[in-house]
Parts: structure tokens; sequence; C-alpha cells
């Protein structure tokens, strides 16, 4: 990369993080100003247009962003070879501290997952339904629950995706480094995940 | 009531109704500003601060709002005495229509959980907290799971309760008066509520 590439990756990266600095600072993404994030990563606002041609297109990037980090922590959780209840555990523990450490991204995600524009709703949608393909993949691919079809499969990835999207807005609202209000969101998600799990036991999907 | 205070309750409720109207076109409550409310309701600005401190106020009389119509919402489902799954789809139709029917109310308070001020966050908390509760003493006085205590009937409750919201936020996606996907929704969301009891029938709380 010439060192002229370089300096724009790096504008076009702090301006990213402006955002999400703004956000973590109590802000609604829908009302962060291309002006204020110009400002706050210390550049002039007409440089903000050579990388982006307004603000959802930045926050579109954000979402790419929000995804590949998702992919990520899912790579990390699904070498997993223990027992389902065991899986469980991991993966919830795992994916609630990665919430806590990466807070701004998650409250980016959960603000534009409801109150973003359409283009940017539909984007985090998109990353959570990939996450929830996974999921989908993963289930089958352990022969856990034989009688349950494909349709009824996303039906229940879907409600554990939901279940972990909501878990994530929790984290955000607890004071930062609270352990023992960490704890117990970690054990309230554990059980609601086990208790879905549990349901997809029992369901037949062609009695359904 | 004088004319007078009649004079300033209908005010009140125009600015209401103007910031959901604002809502309704696609704004996010966030960046809603006080001046377009009042612009919207034929107001001058100064009149606004008459009847709310800020938006933030105004906020948080329309999550009032929000809960008493949850509240009629829930009186009008609770009387059936029909078998669990009856009760489930009765309940998930008569919500899903109603969301259609009320979108600005619903758009607004699906932006304000995850994205409006800590106060507004709480306020929309509580409201569907209280739709949580009134779940558990239904759930307590049917007999049904004997074998969960109360912290885990309130688990399940909040599961359901995540469920419920998402569709909501679904059903504000959805292009306005598209039955068939309107359809397809409620049975989504009929599915997982009935699987989140399926689960909830075989789960023992001493075990937990």
């Amino acid at each position: 990369m010439s060192s002229r590439d370089e300096k724009k990756r790096q504008t076009r990266q702090a301006l990213m993080n402006a955002a999400l600095e703004l956000v973590g600072r109590g802000e609604n993404f829908s009302s962060v100003s291309l002006r204020e994030v110009a400002k706050t990563a210390g550049v002039v606002p007409t440089s903000f247009y050579r990388h982006f041609q307004d603000m959802e297109e930045l926050g579109l990037n954000l979402a790419d962003e929000f995804g590949m980090m998702l992919r990520r922590l899912m790579r990390a959780t699904r070498q997993d070879k223990n027992s389902i209840d065991d899986q469980i555990r991991n993966s919830v523990e795992v994916f609630v501290h990665y919430v806590a450490n990466h807070r701004t991204l998650f409250i980016f995600m959960s603000q534009c997952r409801t109150g973003g524009t359409p283009a940017l709703r539909n984007a985090i949608r998109n990353e959570l339904r990939y996450f929830g393909n996974e999921l989908v993949t993963d289930i089958r691919a352990s022969g856990l629950l034989p009688e349950v079809d494909l349709p009824d499969m996303e039906m229940i990835a879907d409600l554990i995706v939901v279940a972990v999207a909501d878990a994530a807005t929790r984290v955000l609202d607890l004071p930062e480094g609270n352990q023992a209000h960490l704890n117990s969101l970690i054990e309230h998600t554990i059980k609601q995940i086990r208790l879905i799990f549990l349901g997809a036991t029992l369901w037949k999907s062609k009695e359904a």
C-alpha cells in the first residue's frame, strides 16, 4: 500500500471510530451529524466526502465491521466439542464478555437494529440472520434435533438470536465493570437458551 | 374541565401526536427536534415549554401512553379460557394486528427500547417488565408449570416478552397492509411461544 493509500485508510478508520466514540458518549447514531464526526476525527467536513457519501454509508461500513466481528467470535466458540449444556455456557460467557469489551460497536448495532434507516436496519438484520444461519448449520450437523425440519430449525435459531441480541442490549445498560451484574445476566441468558433447546428436543415439525 | 384546561390538554396531545407523526415519517425519535414538533403541531416553540420541559419529557409521556395501551390490550386477551395453544394463537393474533394498527407508537417504543436516552430506555423497559409480571401472574394462576419457581418463571416470561417485542419490530418493517407477510409473521411467533412453553413444561427449577 502506498503511503497515500495508507493515510486514506487511516482517515477512513478515524471517521468510523469517531462515530462510535460519539455513540459511546450517549448519542444516538441517527442524530450524530457528519460535521460532528469530522470534528471528532480531526478532519474538515469536506474531507468526510472523500470517504463516505453520507452518514448512512459510514453506518453501513460499521455494520460490515460488526458482521466481521460476529464471524470471528463464532469461529472462536464453535470449535467446542463438549456437551450441549457446556457449549451453551461457554458461548454465552464468551459472547457477554465480548459485548462488554466492545461496547460502542454493540451500542451502534442495538440502536440501528430498531432505529436506523431502513438500509441500516436491513444490514444489521442480515448480519444477525447470518449468525442464525450458522447456528442452523451447527445444530443440523450435531444431529441433536432429528424431528425438526429446516423452517422450524430457522424459527428456533431465530429465537436464540433474539434472546442473545437482547442480552447484548442489557450488557450495554449495566454500569461498566460490574462483574456481579454481568454474571447474573450470563446465568439468565444461559437458562433461556437451555429452555429453548429443551423445547426444541420435544418439537416435532410434522405435528406442529 | 374548563375550556382553557381543555384547550391546554388538546395542545399537549397535539404535540405528542406530532412527535409520533414525525417518527412515522421515518425519523428517529432521538433526532426529532422540539422546534419540528411544535411546527408540526401548529404551535410556536415557546408554547412547547408550557407542556413539556424538553423532548425527553414528551417521550416519557409517550412511554406512559404506550404502557396504558399495553394494559388495555392485555385485559382484552386475558379473559380467554381456552387451551394454552388457543390462548397463544389468540393473543399473538390480537397483538400483531394491534401493532399493525398503531404503528407510530410501536415505532417509538422500538426505537427508544434500545436507542433512547437512559431515562426513556428505562421507562420502556419498565412497561415491558410490567407486561412480563402480568404474564407471570397468569401462568402461576393457571397452575401449568408446577415445577418452575418464581425466578425461573420470570426468566421464561422475559423470554416471551423479548420474542413478542421482536415480532412487533418486524411488523413495523413490513409493507403496510401486506396480509400474507403479517400472517406468516403470526405463525412464526406462535411457534416460538409454543416452543418456549414446551421447554417450560419440562423445566425443573430444582435441577436447573
